[in-house]
């Protein structure tokens, strides 16, 4: 047997998440055995462990199961919740770990003993098995926890650079530009010479990008921020932003930002504003509060949703396998991840562990290993 | 000598507004000459009229040269303005007059006596030459006031129709929609069979669209707004809006009614919502405060700024004229105009008639006569 975290929301209004008791899967024709080894915590994980439910109400139980974490979900985002009712959901977008069994085909054969990256979900488990084209091979000596986050943030940060070239733009503004994905942004566009206009909150996150060698970075926190940000725009020549963030002003003063730079050089007067798109698309939201948009940016803009599979479905599977090459190449240097915390799958459901995770700090960063605690007698 | 109404911010902070004695000008060869009689308030001539100042603080006075007003500009809205600063500006985008004078060639004199529409700018004047093919010949026995919003409103409603249509949408919402491009684009939907929801903020608003066969009419002062809203929009399977208001929550709750109609028929869950697009553009600012966004509709959404000129621009001068014969030959049912008082160049510039028409109350529609007061002497 083995272990498989699962979050259900039930038609009471309870959200529980707990680690059932699965059999080791066995691998068809085509499919691999992986044994997960490193698997990160990614915003983009939140959302499905968590559903819409207050965990400030997350009360902790010690059942002959394993942990169960039980919380409530307020009544009215329980419509929101009502296609995922009483299924329960294997959570984990992404991971890594060593390929132990193989089915008969000649691919699956070929990668058994290797160490791969897996993106397909239900990560959070001993075993996963999957298809081998949702198998990346890592590169030799890279060990799982270096290649756990070889697909969402390194295939997020090339579409991000991708979605700005296919849509006219020449240069880029990103928010929450310290984490892992902003790390990797910033070193894709130093080495691209693509102008980056990074965003963060703390003058230690401004430390941090430019001893990695960002040359522009704006700290929202700062008196002058709205000055040092059209600037670095005005430098850049940015008319495209990608924005983590989502609620509060950020997203919007992005966009009156961009307008002030075009304005600099502006010969006539327009009533309507400049003409160039300005576009920001939100890809996350560490801040759940509303979008408020001062707008003052003239009538030329434009602001949405970027999801990273919605974009890989555009490009085609061609370059998508190019990309994820690009990704193992360069897995150890552009693509580098960092941890602060390795946590076992009871970890992962312990309530002081939850809410460290879930403050979704710059810089915090959860890998799960799910062999670190009491592995199951197989 | 003849007047025109100038609208200047000057580098002092101050905006003013006057009417302008200029010699009545000639046409050249492939111009004609109109005689402005009939020319509206639209809301897209409020902006270029009073810039970015505060209306509150204006004053008025009787010079030899006629009325006129001075307000002051908040400082740091002056940054906006610098593109126009001592630029005696003239005003007015629509109108409607007589030809009383053509230049010498073929189309030119073909129009002389002709009553015409003309978009052109600084159409607050006795007089406006331009060329022959800013006009529109109006048909038989329409008079100038009928023909006077020929171009925006019309223009901007079947410009709504046609990029519901070329972004792939089978139906649309439209807020303010008891104004006279209300109105007209209820007619087209209505003729074309094409869903529409009217969001309207009062019950009289309700009636007047129920009397003019509106199918789905919402009210936003409605206790159950959202409810009615998601209604008929799954009724019409809306995934486009148009919002005239801008500020406030109305155009992301239209989207939100969006996403929760679209689940109604939802199969599986998805933590990002559905992946139909959901799209709002703000075309008009009445409320000019910041727009504030819920995010309850997932990641598949976009918001941005819809302007006329760049939609003519991307259909091209062929389909342009097209509709521009539509508009000439349903001018009096599809196309219909209301206005509920008609001034003189001079009452423009009174400060209780200023106060009238900047509130923009939805029914109430200003239209310049610049003859009705003391013409001047030729």
């Amino acid at each position: 047997m083995s272990m498989q975290l699962r979050s259900v929301v039930k038609d009471n209004g309870e959200l529980e998440l707990s680690l059932a008791s699965v059999p080791v899967p066995v691998p068809a024709d085509n499919e691999v055995l992986v044994r997960v080894e490193a698997t990160p915590i990614n915003p983009s994980d939140i959302g499905l462990l968590f559903g819409a439910a207050d965990m400030s109400t997350a009360t902790h139980a010690d059942t002959p199961g394993g942990p169960v974490i039980t919380a409530r979900v307020p009544e009215k985002a329980m419509k929101g919740m009502m296609a995922r009712v009483n299924m329960p959901m294997p959570v984990g977008n992404e991971g890594a770990g060593t390929v132990v069994g193989a089915g008969r085909s000649e691919a699956a054969q070929r990668l058994l003993g290797k160490t791969v990256a897996v993106l397909g979900g239900a990560m959070y488990a001993h075993y996963r098995c999957v298809p081998v084209e949702q198998c990346l091979e890592l590169p030799a000596g890279a060990s799982p926890a270096e290649g756990a986050s070889s697909f969402v943030n390194p295939l997020t940060a090339l579409g991000m650079v991708e979605t700005m070239r296919r849509e006219g733009h020449k240069a880029l503004v990103h928010t929450a530009a310290a984490s892992n994905l902003g790390q990797m942004l910033n070193r894709i566009c130093l080495a691209e010479g693509i102008g980056l206009v990074n965003v963060v909150r703390s003058e230690e996150q401004v430390r941090l990008l430019k001893e990695i060698g960002a040359t522009h970075v704006c700290n929202s926190a700062s008196e002058n921020f709205m000055q040092e940000l059209t600037d670095a725009i005005a430098a850049t020549g940015a008319t495209i932003g990608f924005d983590a963030i989502g609620g509060g002003r950020l997203a919007g003063q992005i966009l009156s930002a961009m307008e002030a730079a075009i304005g600099r050089s502006a010969k006539e007067y327009s009533r309507y504003g400049s003409t160039t798109l300005k576009q920001v698309y939100i890809y996350g939201g560490l801040d759940m509060r509303p979008t408020e948009i001062i707008r003052d940016f003239g009538m030329t803009w434009s602001m949405g949703g970027w999801l990273l599979f919605p974009f890989l479905q555009k490009v085609g599977p061609e370059r998508v396998a190019q990309l994820k090459q690009r990704v193992a190449n360069e897995l150890k240097t552009t693509f580098a991840s960092h941890y602060t915390n390795v946590i076992s799958l009871q970890e992962a459901l312990r309530p002081d562990v939850i809410a460290a995770y879930l403050k979704r700090s710059t810089g915090e960063k959860f890998l799960i290993n799910p062999w670190k605690d009491a592995p199951p007698v197989n």
